[in-house]
C-alpha cells in the first residue's frame, strides 16, 4: 500500500485482533466462549473487547435478542455493530465496473455498475472515481462512515504495493492502481487479485469460516483457485499459486495457451467449451449462453461437451486435495458458470470422488455460484481484512 | 506422544525457540544478526540465549574460529554444541531396520542395520530394542547424552498419538508404536511418516533451510511428497497431504491401485516401470536394478520406459508448483531411485519447465538422492525438532 494505512485505535495487540476477528466472523459470542476458543484468559478477553465497545465497533446483545425461545445463549454475548463503518468493493472487468457498498459484516447494502469506454488506465480510473462518488452519494451515512475501497482484478497483483503487475484482460502492465485511485477518491485503497479476494470473503464471511484449510475454485472464462493453508492465503514464493487451471489432467493434450498440455483450462475454460460445441454442431455462431441453453434442453452432444469439462475440473480438484488436504472446497464462478452448474455438478463430484486418495475424499465439496456483485463484495472483504489485520513489523 | 515429553529447561518462550532454532539451523550467527532476522531486541536475544549457553547447548565461537583469513565474521557469533546431546533415528522397512545416531546438528555419527525376521509388531519392536541397545553401546557418551529416539515409517501415522494408523508395507493397523518402544527402551520416542520425516530433515538441516515454502518429492516404490507452506509441514485436514503420486497426469489411464486413473505412481512407481520393461523385453524376470543397468548401457526401449516415468513426475511437480508455488522442490528417493536419476533427470526438468505456469517455473528444482541412512537421519531430525518445539497449550 502506497497510501497511508488506516488502523482502528482499539487494534493494539494480537489478543485484540484475535478477539475482534472472532466476534466479526463467528459472533455473536460470549466472552467465556471467546476465551475458550482463543486460549486467552477471560480477563484478557474483557480487556481486549472494551476499547472496541467504546469505539462503537462492538456491543453486547440486548436481553431481548438473547432470549430466543428454546435456545438459551451464554451470558453477555458480544456482537458486531455492522453499521459502524461501510466499505466499497469494486470488481474490475474489461468492459465494466461492478461496485457495492457493504457494512462491517460484508453484507451488501447497495450495488452500482458502470460501463467502461475503454480498458485504458485513464478511463478505468476516471470511471472508478465516478462510481465511488455515486455509491457514496447513495446514503447519507456513507459520507461519514466509509473510508476504505477495495478493488479486485484478474491477473498478477502485488497487494502490498497496490500494484497491478499484469492483467491480461485489460492489457495492463505495472499499473500503480491503488495510488492512482487513492489520489482521486481520498479513500484508503487496496487492490487484490479477484480470486484471492473471493477467497478472503469466504474465509471471513462465507463457507470458509472455521476451516483452517480450504480452497475456492472459480469456474468461468478461466479456471482459478484460492488456497488457505493453516489460516493463511497461499501467495506462492514466486507470486504464482492457485493455478488449478494449469493442472495437466488431459494427458498429452489439448495444447493450452500457457504452453503446457492437457490443462484443465484448455478443456473446461469457456473458449475450449465453445470450440468443442461449435465443432459438434457446425454452428460457428454459438455463444456460451446458447450452449448452456441447448444442453439444458437435453441435447446429448452439448451435454457431452459440458460433461468433459466437469470431469476435468473434478480431477484437478482431486489432485489439489491429494496434495494439500483441504477441509472444504468451494466451487464457484461467474454468471456463465452459475447457469451451467446443474449440468456439470454430477461430473465434478464423481470425478473428484474417483480420484481423491483415501481420506482426501472426505473433503466437503460445496457448489456455490457467485454473481459479479459477490466478486465486488470480495474486494470489500479485502478492505475490511486489511483494516483489521495487524501488520507485521 | 504417550510417553512424557521431555523439554529442555531453557526452552521457555517463543523468543527462546526462535533464537535457538535460528542458531541450530543457520548458525554460527551473531546476536546482532539474530536480532535483525527475528525482529527481537538485542537484549531479548541475549536473555534468550543465556540459559542455552548455561545448559551447554550453545557456546560462543572462539577467537581462532572467528578469524578465517579474508572472511571477517560479525562479533560474538553463537554456535551449537553439537555433542551436547545425541539422537537415534530409525527407518523401518518391511525387511529391515536402518538406524543412526546423530548429534544435535543431525550429523550422522554411526550407522547400524538389523534384518527383520518378520514384519509382525512383536518382531519389529524386539529388533528395534536390540538395534537401540547396539547403537547406544557404540560410544560411551551415548549412554549419558542420548534420550530421544525417532522412528520413520511409510504409511498413515498419527505423530501426536505415537500411533501407526496404517502401514500397507508392514500390514499394520492402529499400532501404538511409540508407547511400545518407549516401554522397551526407556527413551522419549516419536514416530512419523517417513516422507514427512525427510521433509523435517530438509527443513531444519538440509536444502529447505531459509525457505518458508518448499516441497520434497520422493521417488521409489511409490511417489510421495512432503510440503512446507508458511514454515509449517502441511498435514491435511483429513490426514491426507502430499499424495503427489495420485495426481492424474496420464489422462484416462493407466488404472492405479488407489482406484483412480492416470496417477503418476501408476506410471512412474517401481511396479509399473517393471511391467512396462517386461512387456517391452518379454523378460518376466527383470528386476528394477536390471532395468536401470540395461538403460544405462544405452538400450532405447528401457530408456523410453524411464523417460515416460520422468515425464510423469515432472508434470506432477509442475501441477504442485502451479497450485502452491514453492520456493524450491527437492527430488529425492531410495537406492533404486538414486541409481536412475541420471536417466530421468532431463525428462523431469523438461516436463516441469514445460508445464509450470509463468513464474512458477522459477522454482528451483534440486535432485538429491538420499540413502536409507538419510531417511533414518530424518527420523532423528523429527526427534530433535520435537524436543525443541514449544507445544501449543
Amino acid at each position: 500500500m502506497l497510501t497511508p494505512q488506516r488502523r482502528p485505535e482499539p487494534l493494539t495487540s494480537p489478543a485484540a485482533f484475535a478477539v475482534f476477528t472472532m466476534i466479526l466472523t463467528q459472533g455473536p459470542v460470549s466472552r467465556v466462549e471467546i476465551a475458550r476458543r482463543t486460549g486467552l484468559s477471560s480477563a484478557a478477553v474483557t480487556k481486549a473487547a472494551r476499547p472496541f465497545i467504546d469505539a462503537g465497533y462492538l456491543r453486547e446483545l440486548d436481553a431481548t435478542e438473547r432470549s430466543a425461545p428454546g435456545a438459551g445463549r451464554p451470558a453477555s454475548p458480544l456482537t458486531i455493530r455492522s453499521d459502524r463503518e461501510f466499505f466499497i468493493g469494486v470488481k474490475i472487468t474489461d468492459s465494466e465496473l461492478i461496485g457495492v457498498v457493504t457494512d462491517l459484516s460484508a453484507q451488501v447494502q447497495v450495488t452500482a455498475h458502470r460501463a467502461l469506454p475503454s480498458p485504458s488506465v485513464q478511463d478505468v480510473v476516471a470511471e472508478l472515481a465516478a462510481l465511488v462518488a455515486d455509491l457514496l452519494a447513495s446514503a447519507p451515512e456513507y459520507g461519514d462512515r466509509c473510508h476504505s475501497l477495495g478493488m479486485a482484478i484478474s491477473g498478477d497483483v502485488d497487494k502490498a504495493g497496490g500494484l497491478v503487475r499484469y492483467s491480461p484482460f485489460l492489457g495492463w502492465h505495472q499499473v500503480p492502481l491503488a495510488e492512482l485511485v487513492a489520489a482521486r477518491t481520498g479513500l484508503s485503497v487496496t487492490v487484490e487479485n479477484d480470486v484471492k479476494a473471493l477467497t478472503v470473503a469466504e474465509q471471513w464471511f462465507g463457507e470458509g469460516i472455521g476451516a483452517s484449510s480450504f480452497a475456492v475454485v472459480t469456474v468461468g472464462t478461466g479456471i482459478g483457485c484460492g488456497l488457505v493453508v493453516n489460516d493463511r492465503v497461499v501467495a506462492g514464493a514466486h507470486g504464482v499459486a492457485g493455478e488449478i487451471g494449469h493442472v495437466p489432467v488431459g494427458g498429452d493434450g489439448p495444447p493450452c495457451h500457457c504452453g503446457g498440455a492437457g490443462c484443465v483450462e484448455a478443456i473446461a475454460g469457456t473458449e475450449p467449451i465453445l470450440v468443442a460445441a461449435r465443432a459438434a454442431t457446425g454452428d460457428e455462431s454459438l455463444t456460451i449462453e446458447r450452449v448452456l441453453a441447448i444442453a439444458r434442453a437435453g441435447d446429448p452432444a452439448m451435454r457431452e461437451v459440458l460433461a468433459r469439462a466437469g470431469h476435468a475440473i473434478g480431477l484437478a480438484m482431486a489432485a489439489m486435495a491429494n496434495l494439500f488436504g483441504p477441509e472444504r472446497i468451494i466451487v464457484t464462478g461467474d454468471v456463465a458458470g452459475l447457469a451451467s452448474y446443474e449440468l456439470v455438478e454430477k461430473q465434478i463430484t464423481r470425478a473428484f470422488a474417483g480420484q481423491a486418495f483415501g481420506a482426501a475424499a472426505d473433503c466437503r465439496v460445496i457448489l456455490r455460484p457467485r454473481t459479479f456483485e459477490q466478486w465486488a463484495r470480495g474486494a470489500a472483504a479485502v478492505a475490511i481484512q486489511s483494516l483489521f489485520t495487524l501488520q507485521e513489523t
